[in-house]
This record gives C-alpha cells, sequence and structure tokens, in this order.
C-alpha cells in the first residue's frame, strides 16, 4: 500500500486518493507550473488511521521517504538551525469542507531554527512574523486553543505600540508576542509547543486526521449528503513566504469576473502577507492591475498561467498565489464559484470561444440560478429603513401599500394600486387578496405555511413570521418593535430573497429574464445566454413540464413561460368566494333535493372555469382534480364560532343563522381533517359531487370541441386508496359522458385517472392502474403519510431541531425524500406500468418544480413534472440538465 | 370439454367443478345411498355460458343425453302424458351463496302430464299441488315474478276454504289455484308459463347460471371474498315427492345437536310436504322419535345413514332427505353449522370417539368461537324492559348502576357497587371511570370511538352510539326516546353482543370458560373440552402471545391468561389521572429548570409504575412505549376552554390560570393532531422527556434485579420514520443505561427498538434494523398512515358507504387489511431481518388479537403477536390453528 503520493505523481482526476487540493496541485505540478514541491497524504492513509486508531504501518517510513527528497530537492533539512525548510500542511478532501482543520503554516520554525530564520534571510522580523504565525495556527487547530487567546495577545501588542496594522510591530514586538504565545500554549494546552519539527509535522497530520471526525464535519456531511467514509487528504509543501518584505505578497485570482462573469482577470493581491491575511481582510487589497504597476514579471506570468488553466481545466478557474521577493508561486486552483448570472454569461461565452459544447453549457448552471435571475431584487445601492426581519418564503422584492384584508387588496388593486398583503397568517379565503397583492407579509408561520406555499405557488414575494411585528387587523395596521406604526395604504417593501421588510418604497431592479419569458423583446447579452441555454436544454429533456394552475390567467402564464399542459388544476378555489354560500347551502342541505339544488347552481359556474382553462391550454391536456378538501373547510372555524355564538348567547343578541351553522361545523368538525371525508370519500359519501364536477369538465370541454377547438381534460381522482373507489367513481363519470356524447352528438377525447399520494395506492399500484388511464404523485400528500406528519402542523414545532440534527438536510416538503417517499414512487410507476404498460405517470406535488426532485423522477421514469407557473423554465431546464449531465458523463 | 356428469362420477372433493351440493350427491351416491339419479351441469358450462353469452357447444347435447339415460333409469320421460318424469334444478356453488336462484322442483308438469301424474298417482291433489308449486317456483326464480303475487292468491284460497292450513285445500282449490297462477305468470310475465319441459329445464339452468351475476350474489361474493369468476353448477335430479300424501313427508336432520354438540342425532320432519315447506316452518314439524312412530323403517335406515355419513365425513353432517310413500330417499348433505359450545364439545368427542385427531380438533373450533364463549350473557328466559339499542361495541352483559362521570364511578366501585357509565362520548380522562365500571354506554360514536376502543381493549362490555338516549351529565341522567329518565344510582343492564339496554337489573350467566382461566377449578364438560383444546394448539403454535397492557392488574391477568410477555405497555395512561398537573407543569414551564422539574417530580412516580410492572411479568418480557401523544392531549379542549375563558371575560369573572393555560393550549393547537409533534418528535424536541422514561424504566429495573428478579424490559420507540431518530434517542438511553449500570453495579438485561407504525419506517425497515434491536409492528397506525384516515375521524363519518360498496367487507381497523397494510407489514420485516437475522418482530396492534390477521402473521413469520387480555386465549387457539390447518392440509 502507497500512502505517500509526491505532486508529479498525481492528476486532477484523483481527488478520491488525494482530495481536491492535493490533487489540483498534482496536476499544476505536471502542467509545469510554479508550484513549491510536496507531497500528498492519501484519503487512504487517513481511512487506516481512523479505523485502527493509529498510524498505518508504513506511513512514518513513507513520509521520512518523501520528506527526505524533498529536503534534498530544496537544499534544507527541516529543523536546520542555520536554513531551516518550513513546510505547510494542509487539509484537502474530496469535496470542500468546512469544519475540518485546514491549515499550519510555517511548520519546522522552533526557538533555534526562528534564529537560523533570521539570519538567513537577513529578516529578523519576518522570521519572529512566521514563527508567531505557526504557534498561532499550531494553537487553533492542532492543539484546540480557543483563537480568542491569540488575537486577544496580538491586539494588545498593536495597541501597545499605538498601531492597527500588524505591520505596525517590529521584530522586537513579534519576538515578545512569540513568547506571550508560547505561555499562551502551555496554559490553555498543558503542554509545551513541540521544538521537534516532526513532531509539529506528525501532530499537525494527526489533527487533520481527526478533524474528518469533529461534530461540524460531521453535521456538515450530514447536511450536504457527504458518504462518512472517504476520509481527507493532507497535503505537506515547502514553504513560500508572502510576508518576506514588500517585494513579497499573497493573492486570490479568477480567471474571469465571478460577479458578472465578464471575460477578463479578477483578483486581489495583498502585499507582505501570508495567504490568510488576504481571506481575512486585516489590511486593504490591491487589484491585479496594480500589482503589474508593483511586479508587472510577477504579473504577465500570472496572467498567462491563468489563461493556461482556464483551457486546461475547460472552466472559470479560482486560484490562490504567493509572490517570494519576486518570483511567482501558485499554491492552489479549482473551478471557481460564481454568481448566477456569471454562471449564465461564462457558459455562453466559452461556447462562443470555442471552449465547450452547448451539452456541456447547460450542466454548468443550475435552475436554482434561473430562479434566481427571475425575482426582482432592491437597487443594492438604495437608501432604506428596516422594519423587521422575518423568513425568506418566496423570493423576490415587491413594493406596495400595506392592506390588511383581501376585500381592500382587491380593492386598491383594481384601481392599479400595487399592494402587500399583510396578515398574522392567512388561510384559503384570503387567496383573492393574495393573487391581487404584489406581495404577501405575515407575522406567523413558518417557510410551508399556507402563505408561504401558496406564494411560492403563485410566484408572489412573502416574507412570513415576522414576529417583531405585531399585525392588528381591526384596527388596520400594524406595529414594529419599536412602537412605529404603517397603517393601511403606506408604503412598504418586502425582501422575500432575503425576508426583510422596509418602510416605504426601495427601488426595484426589473428581472428582465421575466420580461423575456413573458414574451417581451429583451435587448440584453444575458437574457440572450439564458434563451440559448433554454432553447438547448428544451431539445434535449425527455420530461414534459406541466403546469399547476387553477385559473385562466395562470394558465395562460403558464403556457407562455412554456408548460406542455396543466398538470394539477385544482378545483376547491372555485369553491371560494361569492360561492362559498352555495357550498354553505350543500352542506346544510336537509334533503337530497336541497343538496341537488345546491350542486346545481353550482354547475353552470364550474362549467364557465373550465371553459375559460380549456381555451387558454387548447390542444393540450389539462388535468382537473376534483375537489379534495372536507367540506368544513369551507364554513367557519370551530373555535371562532363557539366563541362567537356563546358571547352572543350571553348577550341575548344570537344569530339565528349563526346557531345552525354552528351546529354543522360541530357535526363536520374533525380531530384530523386531513385524514377525514375528503376526496374520493367526499366522491362516495355526496356522488352527485363528483357527478357535477364531471358534468361541468365534459360539457365545457363539450362545446370547446363544437366550437372547432381541441380540448384534452384528464379527470383525476384524489386520495384514492383502493381500486374499489376508483372503479364506483369512474363508472359515474363514464355514464356522465356518455349522456353529453350521445345528447350532443360529439365524441370527447378525454381520460380518467387517479392521484398516487396515500402509501396503500404507490404500494398497489398495479390495481389500481387496473382502473387509471393515469397516475400523478401527490408527492406533498405522500411524503405527510409517508413520514405521518402534516405540513400545516409540523414545520413550526420541530423542523428546526430536526435540521439541527441532520435528520433532514432539507424539508422533505420543499426537495422530495428520494430514499423513502422516492423510493415509494418509484415503486408505484414499476408496479403501475407493469399492470398497464401506457400508463402516463407524472408528479404534481411541489417537488415538481425543485431540481433535486426533477432529476430523480427523470431517473425513474416519469412522463412529466408539473409545478407552478414561475418553476416551469426552472423546470425545463432542470429537465435538460438531468439528460445532459448523464450524457456528458458518459 | 365434457359439462354433465352424472351423480354415480363424481365425489366429493369435486366442489369446484361440481359445486358443493353436486359434490356432496355425488359423494353419497358412490357410497350406495338412496339417491335420486341425476346429474351435474359443471361451473365450467356455467363460466363458458357467462363469457360468451350463451350455452356453449355441445352442453345442449349432453344434457339430452344424460336426461336420457335417466329417463330409461326411471322408466319415464320428461313430459310423458300419462307417467310423466318429473325433475328439480338445483343451483349449487363450490361456497354455500345466498342471492343466487336455488331451486325449481317438479318440472315436467304441464297441463297434460299434471293429468298423466294424477292418474298414475291415483292422487289428483297430489297432481295439482306438485303443478302449483312448479308454477310458483318457476315464476319466482326464472322469470323473476315478486312472490307476493303468488303468496296472496294462495292465502285468498285459503281464505276462501276458511282455513289456515294448506291440507285444507283440495284437488280442486288447488287445480283453481293453477289457473290464477297462469294468469299472474302472464301478466307480471308478460309471457305464458312454457308448457315444453325441456324448455323449463333450459330456462331454469340459464336463470341459475344468469343469477351468479345478481347483485346480491356480487356483492356478498365481494363480502366474503369469493372469486368473482367460480361460476356455479347446476343439479338436475329426478324428483321423490315428500307431498305424496301421509306416508309421505320431507326432513332435516343433524348427526349431533348443533346447539349443544351433544351426542345423538337430531332433527325435523313434516309430513306430506316438500322440502321448501319444512324450512318455511308453514306447519310445525315433528321430531325424529316421532317419525320412528309413523315410519319405523324409513326412521331406522335414516339414523343408520346419518351414522354413516358421519364417519366418512368425520364430522357432524347436515342433511336433507324425503320419504316417498314410506320410501327414503337423501337429497343433500353437508358439514352442518353449529353454536360455539358445540363446536367445542364435539371436536372433542369426536377425539374421544376416535374419529379424528387432536391437530383436527382445533382446526374444528374458531378463537371467535371461544371469545363468545368468554362473555357473560344475560338469562334468555330473564323478563327485560328495552331501553334503547346502540352498536355493539364490545361484548359481554352488564349490570350495575347508572353513573355519569369518572368520579362517581370510581366513588361506587370502591364501595363495592357495579356501575354503568354512561357518557355521551369519552375521552382518555374518563379513563379512570371506564376501569371502575363494569360497562360503558355512550349517545355517541361508532365502533371504533373512544369507548369502544378502549372498552374492548380492557374487555369491558360497551354498547355505544345509543343516539335514542339524551344523556344529560351535569343533571346527572338520561332520557329515552318516551321521556322517560334514568337518574344516577339506577340499576341498568347493557348487552354488549347485540347492543341492547335494558331497565333494572337482567339476570347474567358467568361464563365458565373464564373463570376457569382465571384459574379457579371448574367442573363442567365444555370447559374441559376448551382446556384440551387450548392445551393441544400452545403445543402447537410457533408464534408466542404476549398483552398489551398498562396497569399491574392488567399485566398480573394478563400472565394468568397466558401471556408470554408484555407487547405493549403505553406510558401515556401513567400521565393522567392526579399527574395531569405535572404534565401542565412541564408544558407550561418557562425555562429548562422549570421542565426539569416537572420531569423530576415525574420520575418517582413512572418508576413506581414499572417496577410494579415487572414484578408482575417477572422473567418474560416487557415492552415499554415511551410517550407517545401530543402533549396537548393533557391539556383541556381548545374550543371548550376559549369559550369558558371568553364569557368569563364577558362577566370580568376570568381566572388567570385559565388564560396563562389557554393561550398555551392556542400555541399548542395542531391542525392534525395524528400528524403533529408526538412519539419520537416529542422526544427530540424535549430530551429530557425520553430520558427520564428510560431513567424510570432502568431504575426500576435495577431494583428489582438488585431483589434478585429477572425484568426484561424492551424499549420501544414510538413514530420513528428515520433512523437517525431511533440513533440520536437511543444514544440517549444507553447513556442513561451505563450511568446506572455504573452507579448501582448491576448489568441490566434491556434491549431498544421500534414501532413500525409510518410507512416509510415499513419501506426502508432495512435502514432501522441497523439500530433497532426488535421491531413492533403498530398496525393501527400504520393503517392510518396507509390509507390515510383516521380512527377517529372517519367510521362515523363514511365507512358506512365503504361497507355498502364493500370496499371493504370489514373495518381495516378490526381486521388487518392484508393486500395493503399487510404486505407492508411483510415487506418490512423481510428487510428488516435481511439486516439484522435475529431481529426480535412482533405486532402490537389491535389486529394481535384477530383471528384472521393472526394467521396472516404466523405465515409471514412474526415472533409474536400482542393483544389485550382477553384476546390471549383466542389469539393462543388462533396461533395454533394457523400451524395447525397448514399440517393437516398437508
Amino acid at each position: 500500500m502507497v500512502y505517500v503520493y509526491g505532486f508529479a505523481s498525481g492528476s486532477k482526476d484523483q481527488r478520491d486518493l488525494l482530495g481536491g487540493k492535493g490533487a489540483n496541485l498534482a496536476e499544476m505540478t505536471n502542467l509545469g507550473l510554479p508550484v513549491p514541491p510536496g507531497f500528498t497524504i492519501t484519503t487512504e492513509a487517513c481511512r487506516a488511521y481512523l479505523s485502527d486508531g493509529g498510524e498505518p504501518e508504513g506511513l512514518a517510513e513513507e513520509i521520512t521517504e518523501h520528506l527526505a527528497a524533498l529536503e534534498d530537492r530544496m537544499g534544507r533539512r527541516l529543523g536546520q538551525v542555520d536554513d531551516p525548510l518550513l513546510v505547510s500542511v494542509r487539509s484537502g478532501a474530496k469535496f470542500s469542507m468546512p469544519g475540518m482543520m485546514e491549515t499550519v503554516l510555517n511548520i519546522g520554525l522552533n526557538d533555534d531554527s526562528v534564529v537560523g530564520l533570521a539570519r538567513q534571510s537577513e529578516d529578523d522580523r519576518f522570521a519572529q512574523d512566521s514563527y508567531r504565525r505557526l504557534l498561532q495556527m499550531f494553537g487553533v487547530t492542532v492543539l484546540d486553543i480557543d483563537a480568542e487567546h491569540f488575537s486577544e495577545a496580538l491586539d494588545a501588542a498593536k495597541r501597545a505600540r499605538g498601531t492597527d496594522d500588524d505591520l505596525g510591530l517590529d521584530a522586537d514586538d513579534l519576538r515578545e508576542l512569540v513568547g506571550t504565545f508560547k505561555v499562551i500554549v502551555r496554559e490553555q494546552a498543558g503542554r509545551e509547543f513541540p521544538q521537534d519539527p516532526r513532531e509539529q509535522l506528525d501532530l499537525a497530520m494527526r489533527a487533520v486526521f481527526d478533524s474528518w471526525n469533529g461534530d461540524r464535519a460531521r453535521l456538515y456531511r450530514r447536511q450536504e449528503r457527504i458518504p462518512d467514509d472517504l476520509g481527507t487528504a493532507v497535503n505537506v509543501q515547502a514553504m513560500v513566504f508572502g510576508n518576506f518584505g514588500m517585494s513579497s505578497g499573497s493573492g486570490v485570482a479568477f480567471t474571469r469576473d465571478p460577479a458578472s462573469g465578464a471575460q477578463g482577470e479578477y483578483g486581489d493581491y495583498l502585499q507582505n502577507a501570508q495567504g490568510e491575511d488576504v481571506v481575512a481582510g486585516i489590511r486593504n487589497t490591491v487589484s491585479l492591475a496594480e500589482l503589474a504597476e508593483v511586479d508587472r514579471t510577477s504579473h504577465d506570468e500570472l496572467i498567462a498561467i491563468m489563461a493556461r488553466l482556464e483551457r486546461h481545466y475547460r472552466d472559470m478557474c479560482d486560484i490562490e498565489f504567493t509572490v517570494e521577493r519576486g518570483k511567482l508561486w501558485m499554491l492552489q486552483t479549482r473551478v471557481g464559484k460564481r454568481t448566477p448570472e456569471a454562471a449564465f454569461r461564462i457558459a455562453i461565452h466559452m461556447v462562443d470561444e470555442g471552449l465547450i459544447q452547448m451539452d456541456e453549457a447547460v450542466t454548468r448552471v443550475t435552475g436554482e440560478q434561473l430562479a434566481q435571475l427571475m425575482f426582482p431584487r432592491f437597487d443594492e445601492s438604495a437608501e432604506r429603513v428596516l422594519l423587521a426581519t422575518g423568513m425568506n418564503a418566496s423570493p423576490g422584492a415587491a413594493v406596495g401599500k400595506a392592506v390588511f384584508d383581501s376585500d381592500t387588496a382587491v380593492e386598491y388593486a383594481a384601481r392599479g394600486e400595487d399592494v402587500i398583503l399583510v396578515r398574522k397568517e392567512t388561510n384559503p379565503d384570503d387567496l383573492r387578496g393574495m393573487v391581487a397583492a404584489r406581495g404577501i407579509l405575515t407575522s406567523r408561520g413558518g417557510k410551508t405555511s399556507h402563505a408561504a406555499v401558496v406564494a411560492r405557488g403563485m410566484g408572489r414575494t412573502c416574507v412570513c413570521g415576522a414576529d417583531a411585528l405585531d399585525v392588528d387587523t381591526k384596527a388596520r395596521e400594524f406595529r414594529t418593535r419599536d412602537g412605529e406604526a404603517v397603517r393601511e395604504g403606506d408604503l412598504i417593501s418586502i425582501d422575500g430573497t432575503n425576508g426583510e421588510v422596509y418602510a416605504g418604497a426601495v427601488p426595484v431592479s426589473a428581472a428582465l429574464v421575466v420580461r423575456h419569458f413573458e414574451g417581451e423583446k429583451v435587448d440584453d447579452d444575458l437574457v440572450s445566454a439564458v434563451a440559448r441555454i433554454m432553447a438547448h436544454a428544451d431539445g434535449a429533456r425527455r420530461l414534459r413540464v406541466r403546469a399547476n394552475a387553477d385559473t385562466p390567467d395562470d394558465v395562460a402564464r403558464a403556457r407562455r413561460f412554456g408548460a406542455q399542459g396543466i398538470g394539477l388544476c385544482r378545483t376547491e378555489h372555485m369553491f371560494l368566494g361569492d360561492r362559498r354560500e352555495l357550498v354553505e347551502r350543500l352542506v346544510v342541505a336537509e334533503s337530497e333535493d336541497d343538496q341537488a339544488a345546491a350542486l346545481e347552481a353550482l354547475l353552470p359556474l364550474q362549467r364557465q372555469d373550465f371553459t375559460e382553462i380549456f381555451e387558454a391550454m387548447d390542444g393540450l391536456p389539462v388535468t382537473i382534480r376534483l375537489i379534495d378538501p372536507p367540506l368544513h373547510e369551507f364554513l367557519p372555524d370551530l373555535t371562532d364560532l363557539s366563541v362567537k355564538v356563546a358571547l352572543a348567547e350571553e348577550r341575548g343578541t344570537v344569530d339565528e343563522h349563526d346557531r345552525v351553522l354552528l351546529q354543522h361545523v360541530r357535526r363536520l368538525h374533525e380531530q384530523n381533517p386531513m385524514l377525514g371525508l375528503r376526496g374520493v370519500r367526499l366522491g362516495i359519501q355526496i356522488p352527485g359531487l363528483f357527478r357535477m364536477q364531471a358534468r361541468a369538465i365534459l360539457e365545457a370541454a363539450a362545446d370547446r370541441t363544437a366550437a372547432g377547438m381541441r380540448p384534452v381534460p384528464e379527470i383525476m381522482i384524489p386520495l384514492v386508496a383502493s381500486v374499489r373507489e376508483l372503479e364506483i367513481v369512474k363508472a359515474d363519470i363514464l355514464a356522465v359522458a356518455q349522456e353529453i356524447e350521445e345528447s350532443r352528438g360529439v365524441t370527447l377525447t378525454y381520460s380518467v385517472g387517479t392521484m398516487i399520494e396515500l402509501p396503500r395506492a404507490a404500494f398497489l399500484a398495479n390495481r389500481i392502474a387496473a382502473e387509471a388511464e393515469f397516475f400523478s404523485f401527490g408527492t406533498n400528500d405522500l411524503t405527510q403519510m409517508a413520514w405521518g406528519f402534516s405540513r400545516d402542523d409540523v414545520e413550526a414545532s420541530f423542523f428546526s431541531r430536526y435540521f439541527e440534527h441532520a435528520i433532514f438536510d432539507v424539508s422533505p416538503f420543499e426537495s422530495l425524500d428520494q430514499l423513502g417517499v422516492g423510493g415509494m414512487v418509484e415503486m408505484g410507476t414499476k408496479k403501475g406500468r407493469k399492470a398497464r404498460p401506457d400508463l402516463k405517470v407524472g408528479v404534481c406535488g411541489e417537488h415538481g418544480g425543485d431540481p433535486r426532485s426533477i432529476h430523480f423522477f427523470d431517473k425513474v421514469g416519469l412522463d412529466y413534472v408539473s409545478c407552478s407557473p414561475f418553476r416551469i423554465p426552472i423546470a425545463r431546464l432542470e429537465a435538460g440538465r438531468s439528460v445532459l449531465i448523464a450524457r456528458t458523463n458518459k
């Protein structure tokens, strides 16, 4: 077993063995770039160390050998008193991992060699500075001493000198600081700082190995789904010194601007400093252009190397370098992080430069990056007054007049005014107001509260749970913690990207990309990059993308955004507003005749809804889900109404209607409405309800067909657990269809299928498929039932603990739980297709718009995903990426 | 393809092909018993007829051939005018099936042959009576005419004659009735009665075939899980006549008493009558002993045949026979139905008579029969006054004084008085009262309401949903629909077997079997039969049987009843009563210290609970489930408290404690408590809670161990969905255990496992098993989550519709949904054992006491079932039967 590799014997493809940093150092070495020599102790050594509880046999000897070779090459020995070799020790796992011990510089210095270094470098200050840095880094990262102790001592020394800058400390000050640091080590770690350089090296290596199992590293891995058994590599490298006077320095650079994506190098340089100083921002850095003025040779060499790296890596690179007395050294490179707009621009620029193909360009951007480009933002330069901070529930920047109820929201909006709907929390009755508003602000509820979910669904900006605000809907105002009042009609601005709420109107930058998707002609290079990438993704993807949309407006927008049909048209929203009283009539109906009359009155209204939707989605499938929620959701809340009636009785002012209504609310009350009389159960209990809906859908389709259009309704039955339920309801629908076809003399194109949202349905999908012409996985409910928790109830109560304990890395309502719920989707799809090979299978939970989930749905072979209109471009892009990532990885 | 078999060419093992009746006729024919000759048209012919929509090719010819053979044998031809052959046509499916067309007698009679029959038999009255019977049966069963038309005409004829008895009608009366019946046929069926005998036969056969798909037959099959594609056979048999004067007659008989199981024949005989008259009870029958007086030869032959049949069938047989002018004919036999006590007695008698082995004897009785023997009953002879009828929620007969709250129930019980707890509905707070009461009566809620479930669990008699009763708990009385009041302290009697509620004390028969199980020495032959069967079942079974029990008393009873451990000891009941205020303290705790103090106060109480339970179950495993329900269940109801506080505020009398409590109740309120903060989530949210419980359990175990006993606690974590949850909680428990072991210097025998009650846990059981030392399937919650409905909410609202539509034949909460939930149990067990081969797997839902479910659990290889103490003997018996049925079927 070989545990140690010299830099010259590795390559960038060996990240598993050498870690990311080690692999890239090897790659640069082999490219002939000026990399200080060194070697990498492999992840295999780490794994052996961790499992055996000590260094594996032979490791010490290999290190000795490689160290000897390094010493020969450098002509100095570790610990040599007159001219010591110094080395750095750096961790480097396959994936970059915060929480692990990272770097100890200047290993090899001790009380003797620091004198030799001073003499040899003819720079006493440099030698003392290097030694105090070693003591500090070694103390903190190897001996686990609180960093505060060192930084306080450093600050004290600067105060004593009357300087703000560490350059203000001279050699003597630093020598004194070295003494202080040694005392700190002794007192805090209970041992002396080790004077033996090899002991320094071994301890640093072990500290790196041990840090793999530190709490933060473990938590990070769990959150990022990085396996626990990879281990980390350790890089040992000859030191070069950026702190060797003013002709030395350290810098970081990008081969393109990581913020805008513009072509051309971009970086920061700090004279007379070691690497960590640049990142820590202890002094002001200068730009690469300014480096050219100080040291043109190093600058030009750097620019040439960066160009070479970019061509070699075929991507924008991020590098770390050091100049030691005018000589450039490369210390690290990797593919650089970038902003969303930079990602799109860089991808397209590189295609145009011939560096990559379009296939690969699509894999270089993400749906989340596109999402960020779609949200409006506040101008960063604008002044603002912060009122409160809540949760960033649905991104975007919204400005409008504060209103406190739906009626007012609709009224303001009708006269063309932008409004922000402010509520303690929202419920389905607030829907009209939410539709009318630019944004929603609540003082209660988390990221999966009604307000948050609906807002995300509609692409409305939302800040929720801003609990510093005291919302008084009766007084039509809210107050901040400072007692400042915002009244109805006052302008406010909310930022759904960071959760902040501001007074007044903060200026907003328009999202050009959205205007482009909406069909506007936009002349902008970013938009054109996005458009080219979208076109290529659309050409490549296998998954079709549909929209979840309930209103003709949403349906029309979905179509503009590229929807290939409607995957979920909920019908319960059609029972709200003015129609609520008809539902009330249905609920309080004393006889079957009363019930029939109430349904009769709903029929033409529903038919009109569907007619408009079919018109907007002409020629494409529209999946309509028959009514799902329990009827009591359309009635007042039990507790509120009980209190109202009790108080009215006490005062002798009771309203007979309220009293009767309370009886029905009590009768229909359910302990667990999510697990009650809803979905297909309601359809079986009140057969007229589903029949009325089927009639409305199919009559609307017959009308459109007669008008020469091509409506394609897909009638979807919710909450089916047993094929028998579907059989009963389907027979009713087919009878209605036959009657309409006969009486109208038309042939309807329609199908009947089901949601798969109960574990039993997924488990017995083969049986369900005997009656279902299509499946649509309702992954929201499926998640609820699989885990046994309801979205409404759990987020506020215990999800934060679950994140802390890494039981989730993300809420399973935001991104599909692939292992559990995903496994059920896969099983259900396989079983369903086995029974009915041409079964159409889609998904209409919120997961249909989530990138990670979309890749999963593509892999398990679903036919389409359905998501809210604003997520459609994201889903299109990710569906393309899923195919192209697999293709480019081949 | 052969579609028709003569009786001589079949056997009793051909029920699939010949139906039950045909197979048994063939068997008797081959035994040489006097069976009128005939043939069977197979189920295959029926299936072909139904799928092709007409008679299959060759069937008509085969019938013609077999008819000719029958005619030759009988020396008469069908429709022969001077001496006609008459035949019966009877349906006979593999399983006896009400709702199918059954019998048409006397086929072959018409206007001509009736004259010949009269002449040949020298009995005009007999001939006319036979013809009117044909018209009547043919009209009703083949032509689908309402039976009322015929019976009204018959009654009119009798009235005209001034007689009550059909024997009072003479030949002329009957001839006139034949005329009337022909008119009825013409008017109601729109056709003449067919005079062609072969047409009569063919139409009757087709009617039998068609009746297979009648609504009632389909519904029956669905409810009994009989496949739809079996089809029915048709038996055509030469008529013999019980209505051929007073030396003829028809009878039914059993080879033993089907009510008591006593040895000796038992039957009813009716002179001058055809078979249907015996069953219809139109005249009084006589006993077999009386038959001996009338016709000793036939009687003796019958007794000899019955003895032979019983030896041949090795079981009690049920037969139908006819005597025609002194000659005995056998028309049917089958294994006879019997009462529970007869089942046990017959099984043991047959063992003692050497007819069967003990293995088979165990398969001849059922757990439900044993259950019926265990319930006390009201003396059938006693007088009683019915007050109302509710649902038979938990069987038994209970007498006691009506009380309307728990305190009063406990108070009365403490002074030795039996009470019936009467409530509108019950909740966990009524538990003390339910424990103290002999029976529970509610005016609301169905068979799965809290009252019903808890009562069944505790073996308390319960009538629920007696909605004719107006219960006024404040006035401490209830009123019947007639306005009669029953006040606190008045005696009432409730029958949980039929749901009836009586005034006063109705005398009760004690259940000897229960007294035997309780350890009393009972000298009774039924008890001894039960004991022998139980001992054999115990020796044979593979499944272990544990109890669900939460109190030391229940645990002790469970042990007497044969429990091999506790499979579910719920700890939430230990938080009720006086301890409720400690839970309130925990909930309203403002700081971690307050919380810790509340937990500290609960610790010794919990420890004492467990100490007593370990003592009662010494040496056997006790599975203790850590607290499962959400904490708000221990607090007042939101609506009630809101109304109370609102009214108090209105009156200016508000109580500060209530106001604070309301805030917390509101904070903890959940839309869907079943899907909220409960089980392991609570344990992770308030880690001290589980730690306190683990400490109480393990300290109690350490105490008992120190006292020389062998406590075997199994700590069970509820509601686990992800292995990570279990990992976190288990680490805490192990730490507590280690600390106790070290501080006490004892070694504890304990294990940590989990409920599998969420679909995700079943699906990912392999992962869960990495941390769980045992699984216990919580099939109640698993059913709720798999189907997405909660037991509390759905029964009242839509289950009745689901039964009507045959979506269920039984509630999935009463008997396991084997296909769906059972499939998940099987999958979870397999996956779990794959990851951990020695995983102990049990079930602790209510299904653990349900016979059908127990057989399933045995087949999928569970280690044990756990059920309420009163179901333990039933589970033991069924676990034995499961093994023995498989063994005897080999």
